[in-house]
């Protein structure tokens, strides 16, 4: 037995170590960390909402004093979550989906994944979710999975330096979303292939297994610790339904199906246009805005007393069963026994959640037809607040209301149930309410993993059928209409994100990369000097730097990051080097000196006094107003700054910044340096510093200390738009250098591709037309027009003409672009 | 509600239009198609596996005949199943997936998607799964599937010209496969998890949403048949189970499952090393081999009589229920009655199909492991037959027999179940039979989407954690000590797959380009003539042929197609120009004639007659040996030949073959250039052709009829081997051209990828190591050594020094790997 075990261990891990890498312990780690967090948070949500509860119950006696109770407790809650976001970590507000697609994709958002993010989303969402609003919880999930993984990985490399590879690190945060979701609805399926769907475009099918793996775990310990708390008898399904299992539904029961699936499509849409009208309507109304951008915590408190006051029990939400939590109200659609006459006499009055619905003046199709359009727009409105939240649930919510409706309808049509074959099936309103719910939810965020969702919280797939025809109608109907509410607010917070190429337009992209790159590429040479890293870094944009053979040839060589430019010139002009220079200069003057006489030596004296002021005043440089030359230029090109002092104008010569550049590098080495070195004498005056740094950045750069990328990705010019786009999706780039016969041509980044994609204004309006831009039309990419004669020999006399295709105008509506 | 119904349907198509492109018309037929040939196979396999059981059971009066009944009926059935397939397509034997793996990578294979195929694989499957052998149908399917959407792109492609685009050919086949897996099961979702697991190793989201339309639609129709086809009520699960919702299994039942699930990963890592062994044992055993070899039918005849011998119910059969079909034996297994002692005596007798594991001398548990081990072995043994048949379904039984072996176990240890609190909880054997079947294929597989179908396939989703925890530790265990069944049948029918790379093993690969690359590249240049063209034709085995700008220069311009030079060549050697050189001559000799007289009339009366013979002799060329020169040696280096003629030497000189290569190739347009122009005269000689192609081949080759890849894709020589493997991977790339800086040093096809991530030998033993070898380690692909540097300086003068890096080298080790 225990042997048997041992065997099965080592295999296991064995297997682990081969297919998981090294990784299996982190998914572990991360699959408990989440599913501790998850049960936490549900039940610090859960005291939340029982503590509203317990107010509004125990002042029954005051109608005042219960609603003063009712709405002040919420509006608390939410600017609580709202003010402690914005102060701890401003990008913990939101969804946190649209952020992971857009870092899944290989852009570096900074400050998403820090620890103050993760303070910030866990106590702003339990405060939020708290609060009673209808706001959901699955985004910010993703979104907390995510900086448990990245907070993990950063724990793990104290141990280990496997989990610096920043590759990896992004296959750990696509598994850390499958984690997220998948706990947050103990769905692990659902969760894998929800995740799948809303962040990426093209999937690793390794990638799957890990999430496979660490969201069932994560869901299989969500569920002990409910087991273990006493929560459930056992390990079962969220909102468990009980629907007869040997004839769920009837055939002619599908077209009532399709027609939730088709109205969910443009409910979807509705709901997804009307959270970004009610975004822009904010921003455009510049009066209000003013106003509302001095008091921060007004518009959610606003929002929160409206929704608030409307829900209210004893008012208006009487007609809209205001009283019940999101839970109670889906545990209430999900049941299994009709509300409409026939059933309703004898258990309506099983439990208080059913009963929420029946109401001696308003039917039920009254009330819940109040409680979708209500719940509609207070969902939409309640997503737009700046706290963390998320609108999967809400939207749920309403499509299971909505299916509730329709299925009402139906039992109250045919209250003998539609199959005449002689055993009456009286028809189930509660396999309306899931079909609704996955169909609606599947609407906003264009998914068909709702589906899944939908089974694992029920636990039971019976109505697969209807379920999976209303979600993939909903999705057909609402992809026409709009995009999906995580791409809707990619767009409105204008994230780095690459759309989509539109299906059967290939034949409208036939753009060619030399249309939308930009020519005026930032290279170095191997001849270049210092003073060219220099300027490249005072300009450039983009992460690396191409290195090519010479301005004549061009020919690319490599890239080499723009880091390692600084490091190198910091190094270059570091005051080792210079103590080095001094030494040197120091023994020649000492030969020299052996000959003839010394004359200076209270001179080099008042020198070294002299510089060392200087040095302390460079260090505190914004107290010392006597300073010669002011190191604060160089800062926001070298990108080094703090925040506070960005309004500062760019050097117009290079002239003047050899000191301030090295100052600003070289503080710490060169206080090191003085700790470790404090016999070396620093005897330069300021002028000699700058001639000597002047010297020193006219030298050639060496060679011998750079990490270069020898195979940067490259494209050539006649890249079709279609491929450029598909190999950036593909492996992610963050941009390409453009290559003609192996000169450096251009480079294409993200921004160009996206402009060229989103309109094809940009590509029009292009400012160097090539001349063969009309033989262009006339690719091999699949279109089988006979005339495809690519002159080649004309191609190849025009790259054999051009000289240099280095272009030095300051494009200023790049820098516009930029500061967005 | 008419005129909503418009809009609705306007929308719909709409998205249709843009989402799916002009395919979802495409999608609906292909499930609709694969829905009838699926209901329709169900039904006759249904008739044959009846009739078995009828003269089974119209004999019991005598054993004998009894016997020879039950054992001649699936030996004539296979047999007729082997040879059929063996006579109409070999290609439909065996599974389907690991070619569908292979063509969704991107290589072609020949003939796999014929309509021959088609009819072979149905008609084949038909009678295979009819023979009652433990066969599975869900591989076939997958093939089935992939033939459909191949045969429907061709016949949409007379109406439209988008379906002759390979890659969306391609992007069809993965949803061909999601919709064979998922009419098979009646198992949409699982269908379309599963078919991704097993085909992709990268996957495009969009692919996925077409792959559930399409299976979705499907499931639909298939399970609608049933319905009007009286088989059942209403569309529910295939295997419904009845398992109590309440509560399906308490938390300490959790260890048995996980054992399950472990030791359903050794088991099926055996499965597939039997299933391997018995094939290479077939290969090896070279007399045994020899005389099956001539008698082809007469493997698959033994091993079914061999099986259905040992099932005989009356003979051995009644220790392993050998009167149970696989569908009934399932049934039995997921029964949620125990059929140990407690219920046995009441109700065990309820049903045929579970009275087959009651017999009076053997205990149940006796009966269950006899079933194991004989089915395993069995099944093993009946996956190597030639003819078209999966293992999924038999290792799905085998796994529910281990599942239910388990299960009762438990039930009998604990038989008034494991919960003490106070309400009794039998345990439900049939739970265990759900997770074991989903583990065991599983672990064959290689996936975890098997978790999937079963929930669809039973109708339940309550025992959703103990079957992914059984699935994931199945896997575990398999995939340490076994590669998956069909990556298993991809080696032993060598068939050209990338494997993975393995998982923390980037720094074992530390292998660049440069050192797996061939470097003797065939290229044609800007200067090539017509004879050049030739040669390439005659040696390379690559799709497309580099085109560079010279052979000093080497710099890489574009790529063209094999296919393309083809008629390129075909179109100058051509009769019509042949004969437009016959009327310029004919004109210049006229305005000389004009001037002499005509002395020749006669002789050009004989030559012309001479012509006429060749030309007849070369089109039936295998019948006149007299002929000057024989055109076939050409046809193999132009692979156009038929298969039976083989074995024939390439040329020894280029010089022969000219006026052959022009008659092969120009058979057609000739006569076709003969009919249109009757009375052009053709008066050449043999001689004078020959010498007109001579230099006609001598002429430089004229660009502007030319269909050029311009950006063919590149690499350079440094990129790491998990780069290349990436983009291979990613772009399903056949081969790819390694550039250095500009210019052309070398090729990576799959081949040379294939050898080095298999084994590190061919890398290893290199021809040409560079000499920067040793600076290679130090590359910038994530490790964080810090002495990487790379000596550029001298890279580049390292390039500029070699002049040509051409090598024309026959090497014999790649023929020899290309005949395989």
């Amino acid at each position: 037995g225990f042997s048997l075990c041992e065997v099965c261990a080592v295999h296991c891990q064995r297997f682990l170590m081969s297919r998981v890498g090294e990784d299996w312990i982190f998914l572990i780690l991360l699959g408990l960390v989440m599913a501790l967090v998850s049960f936490v948070m549900d039940f610090c949500i859960a005291l939340l909402l029982q503590a509203q509860k317990w107010m509004y119950g125990g002042l029954d006696s005051n109608v005042i004093l219960q609603y003063l109770a009712w709405v002040t407790y919420p509006v608390v809650l939410i600017s609580f979550s709202a003010g402690f976001t914005h102060i701890v970590a401003p990008q913990a507000a939101g969804s946190g989906i649209p952020e992971m697609k857009t870092i899944l994709r290989g852009v570096v958002l900074k400050e998403y994944l820090t620890l103050k993010t993760f303070v910030a989303k866990v106590v702003g969402l339990t405060c939020a979710l708290g609060s009673g609003l209808p706001l959901g919880k699955e985004g910010p999930f993703v979104h907390i999975a995510s900086l448990c993984a990245a907070l993990l990985c950063k724990f793990m490399s104290f141990f280990g330096g496997i989990y610096e590879n920043e590759s990896r690190n992004i296959e750990m945060l696509a598994a850390a979303c499958a984690v997220g979701v998948g706990c947050c609805f103990a769905a692990p399926i659902g969760g894998v292939l929800f995740s799948i769907e809303v962040t990426s475009t093209f999937f690793a099918v390794r990638n799957y297994w890990r999430g496979f793996f660490a969201a069932t775990f994560s869901a299989f310990i969500f569920r002990v610790l409910a087991v273990w708390n006493r929560d459930e008898e056992t390990i079962t399904a969220l909102f468990k339904t009980r629907f007869r299992l040997d004839f769920p539904f009837d055939l002619q029961e599908l077209p009532a199906f399709a027609v939730i699936g088709i109205a969910s499509g443009f409910g979807g849409a509705l709901f997804v246009y009307l959270n970004r009208l009610i975004v822009q309507f904010m921003r455009k109304q510049k009066t209000i805005n003013k106003f509302l951008m001095k008091k921060r915590l007004l518009y959610p408190a606003l929002v929160t007393l409206l929704i608030s006051t409307l829900s209210f029990p004893p008012g208006f939400g009487q007609f809209m069963a205001g009283q019940l939590t999101q839970k109670e109200t889906l545990v209430s659609f999900f049941d299994n026994r009709t509300w409409t006459k026939q059933g309703m006499t004898e258990d309506f009055n099983y439990d208080s959640h059913s009963a929420a619905w029946k109401h001696p003046q308003a039917n039920v199709f009254v009330i819940l037809v109040i409680f979708i359009v209500m719940k509609f727009w207070m969902s939409a409105l309640a997503t737009t607040l700046p706290v963390p939240c998320g609108a999967f649930m809400p939207v749920f919510v309403i499509g299971a209301a909505f299916g509730r409706l329709v299925g009402e309808s139906m039992a109250a049509w045919f209250p003998e149930g539609i199959n005449t074959d002689g055993i009456i099936y009286p028809i189930v309103p509660g396999g309306y309410a899931v079909v609704g719910a996955a169909a609606l939810s599947g609407a906003v965020t264009h998914t068909v993993s709702t589906a899944v969702i939908v089974f694992e919280l029920t636990g039971q797939i019976s109505h697969i059928l209807p379920i999976m025809i209303a979600v993939i109608l909903a999705n057909a109907v609402a992809q026409s209409l709009q995009p999906s509410i995580y791409d809707s607010i990619i767009r409105i917070k204008k994230l780095p994100y690459l759309p989509e190429l539109g299906w059967g337009h290939h034949e409208k992209y036939n753009i060619r990369v030399e249309d939308i790159m930009v020519r005026d590429v930032r290279y170095i040479t191997l001849n270049s000097t210092y003073r060219d890293l220099h300027e490249i870094l005072l300009i450039g944009n983009l992460k690396t730097v191409a290195l090519v053979e010479s301005a004549e040839s061009m020919i690319l060589l490599g890239s080499i990051e723009r880091a390692q430019l600084q490091a190198l010139l910091t190094q270059h002009l570091s005051r080792e080097r210079r103590l080095e220079f001094i030494r040197d200069r120091a023994d020649a003057e000492r030969k020299r000196v052996s000959v003839v006489s010394t004359p200076s030596s209270e001179e080099g004296g008042q020198k070294v006094n002299h510089e060392v002021r200087f040095q302390i005043s460079t260090e505190e440089s914004s107290f010392t107003p006597a300073r010669p030359i002011s190191p604060k230029p160089l800062k926001p090109a070298l990108k080094r700054t703090s925040t506070a002092e960005k309004n500062i104008e760019i050097p117009t010569s290079p002239h003047d910044s050899g000191i301030g550049l090295k100052n600003l590098l070289c503080a710490r080495p060169q206080t090191d340096a003085m700790e470790e070195d404090p016999d070396a004498e620093d005897d330069m005056t300021l002028g000699e510093i700058e001639e000597w740094e002047e010297q020193q950045l006219d030298e050639q750069v060496n060679f011998n200390s750079w990490k270069i990328d020898p195979a940067p990705f490259q494209l050539v010019e006649r890249t079709s738009l279609h491929k450029t786009h598909t190999i950036f999706s593909l492996l992610g780039l963050d941009h390409a250098y453009v290559t003609s016969i192996g000169r450096l041509i251009g480079v294409v980044s993200l921004r160009e591709l996206r402009k060229a994609i989103e309109g094809s204004m940009t590509v029009k309006g292009v400012k160097v037309r090539p001349p063969l831009a009309s033989f262009r039309d006339s690719g091999t990419s699949g279109t089988s027009s006979e005339s495809e004669a690519t002159e080649l020999h004309k191609l190849w006399d025009r790259h054999t003409s051009i000289s240099i295709p280095r272009e030095h105008q300051p494009n200023t509506s790049d820098s516009d672009e930029k500061s967005q």
